[in-house]
């Protein structure tokens, strides 16, 4: 089994309110040195056997269907992170 | 300035109905490789000046009070994503 990681984020010209909120509340708690915060999303997808380059195509495929919403996201990354995820580890997260 | 991205991902104890809800959209989709998935999130945050260590500890230390829900969620990856972010790529987020 390998882990392949998709990250999403909003395209730059599209206002982002969610980092607004967490900027303001960075300085409320006192972190000043951020001038700009932007929130997107991480996928992690468990896939069976090894992730070939047939099984990348198909992630970036999924990636721009339904992942992300190609009008105002772009997918920034898609890699794969452990080759090996021992079944336990998908195992815990299925329950 | 520089950009730091920080990720955050559910714990794997903990059951990820969205994870499960995506999972079921690939298959209806036809992607039928995908074992699990699960959604966490992606910040970017854009740092005054360069990214050193000590704004590396205050960005940390910010993933863990705001980012991130300690309780149910682990912050999975703190690193250094551009050291020369252009004033111009900053300016349109902030719009």
């Amino acid at each position: 089994m390998a882990r392949v990681v998709v990250e999403v984020m909003p395209k730059p010209e599209i206002l982002d309110p969610q980092g607004k909120a967490i900027s303001s509340g960075l300085r409320r708690l006192g972190f000043d040195g951020f001038t700009d915060v932007r929130q997107g999303k991480r996928f992690e997808l468990t896939v069976d056997g090894e992730a070939t380059d047939e099984v990348l195509a198909d992630v970036r495929d999924a990636a721009e269907k339904l992942l992300s919403n190609p009008v105002i996201e772009n997918v920034v990354a898609v890699r794969v992170e452990d080759a090996g995820v021992d079944a336990a580890g998908a195992e815990a997260g299925a329950r």
